[in-house]
């Protein structure tokens, strides 16, 4: 791991490293807030929450937006925010569109070519990183995810499809049910291809009825959100966690879109409640 | 005004225009927070705190990176976030520099051409812009001023040279000496000529033997500001602030940059100074 840069911000510390990724097979960049008790000549281990971003974002957008390192100082969680795709891969159409390759490689396991060397986002964030960073840094073995629109897809499929390896779990404005979104149906079928069968894995509505981790859901959605008719779906997420009796804290806030300003009006709930899940409250 | 965006925030809304500024001679954007007692069917008037952004800012970078929201909604503060110079004025050189010309106004009313005609930033955010936004938004003609580096001296300026006109004011980092840092001296003789006599009334260090405004200086300074010792001369402005028995509260944080990081970590101690001359807490 190559130290980029470091920034004291809430008597801890923001740092942006990079590093070789053999399960992406790149170069890859992310950012850790460690909070001031992971910091200094005596840092003791503290557990972190995983943050993974939407469409476009970098490791910078949540660390820079989101106003979340204040509440996270204060509770003494690390948040970590990995990148959204492989960089740089090279393949062919990789960087023509927004929504589909550099920035856009949704926490999934692509097996279709050109994809399927690079795009394995979600080994990277469930396994690598964790690994990775609980040998490098002061991080205890007790992580939480969390994530935004893409990511909060991320987040739900992360913990829906691993019992037992997260403490808590949230999203804002989650991709809800990708197989029925637009952005979803053409990231999957690029990645996995055209059977909608091999979707299922990675649709959090979708998982929900076989999964067998119980941890709650929260999930925040502002009504003004510009994606929530068209992409986001959190009435079929809402529909078959009250068929499965899965615990959905569904919140709907009126007039909030779905940029950061909705973020962070209520990360300090979520940061709230991971602390809670992972015994620092 | 021509309302551009509009974002509920913290129950609150930030907003981004686009008006014709007469003083700059060309159309100008600003951003504004309305805490929630601001907005909705009968809103009603608050005080308005000013952010000056330094170097190659718009008025976005303190809107999305600040954290400063949060404290804002709970105080029932506005803030008023515009330009940092004029833009598209198509004067020659304009875009050459990061530190001269676009996104670098100072705060002052340019003498020399080209720019006089344009660069007259302090008349904009002194007088233009209150007058505008008390007429056309719920803001009472109570302000206070804060700013960031070429921001903070233009907080300073903006205070000192007008006793009675803001309520509060303070400092991130500001240049406190421009007529002996590079910065200073670079945009000073160009926008002022060359004579040192004429950038007296545009420098926080020299007004302050002379200020009939005698409102105590918050200023927050890191010391790692890779500015601090090229740039910023907090000491100058400490060492004249004791000499005249002007109030200075000078932090030196230690470990902290330049960055919004810096920023975001103190903005709530700025706010609430700020909230409580202006009778908000």
């Amino acid at each position: 791991m190559e130290l980029l840069s470091t920034n004291v911000v809430f008597a801890g510390e923001h740092r942006r490293y990079r590093h070789h990724s053999p399960t992406l097979g790149c170069d890859m960049e992310f950012a850790v807030y460690l909070p001031p008790g992971a910091v200094g000549k005596e840092p003791r281990k503290v557990p972190a929450m995983y943050w993974l971003s939407g469409l476009t974002c970098t490791d910078q957008n949540f660390m820079q937006k989101a106003g979340a390192l204040k509440r996270a100082g204060q509770l003494g969680l690390a948040i970590v925010c990995p990148d959204t795709s492989p960089r740089g891969a090279g393949l062919p159409g990789e960087d023509d569109d927004y929504d589909l390759g550099t920035g856009a490689g949704f926490y999934l396991n692509a097996t279709r070519e050109p994809w399927a060397k690079h795009y394995r986002m979600y080994d990277y964030v469930v396994s690598e990183l964790p690994e990775l960073l609980e040998r490098e840094l002061p991080l205890a073995d007790q992580r939480s995810v969390c994530g935004h629109s893409m990511g909060g897809h991320g987040a739900l499929i992360c913990a829906l499809k691993n019992p037992g390896r997260y403490q808590a779990v949230s999203a804002f404005a989650p991709i809800a049910n990708p197989s029925e979104s637009p952005w979803g149906k053409k990231a999957f079928s690029a990645y996995l291809g055209d059977d909608p069968k091999a979707w299922e894995e990675w649709d959090a509505s979708l998982l929900i009825p076989t999964a067998r981790e119980r941890l709650p859901l929260l999930v925040d959605q502002g009504t003004a959100d510009e994606f929530l008719d068209s992409q986001l779906n959190p009435d079929t997420l809402a529909e078959v966690c009250e068929t499965f009796h899965h615990h959905l804290h569904l919140r709907m806030h009126r007039g909030y879109d779905h940029s950061y300003f909705f973020i962070s009006s209520f990360i300090d709930d979520h940061l709230d409640h991971h602390a809670q899940a992972l015994g620092l409250r």
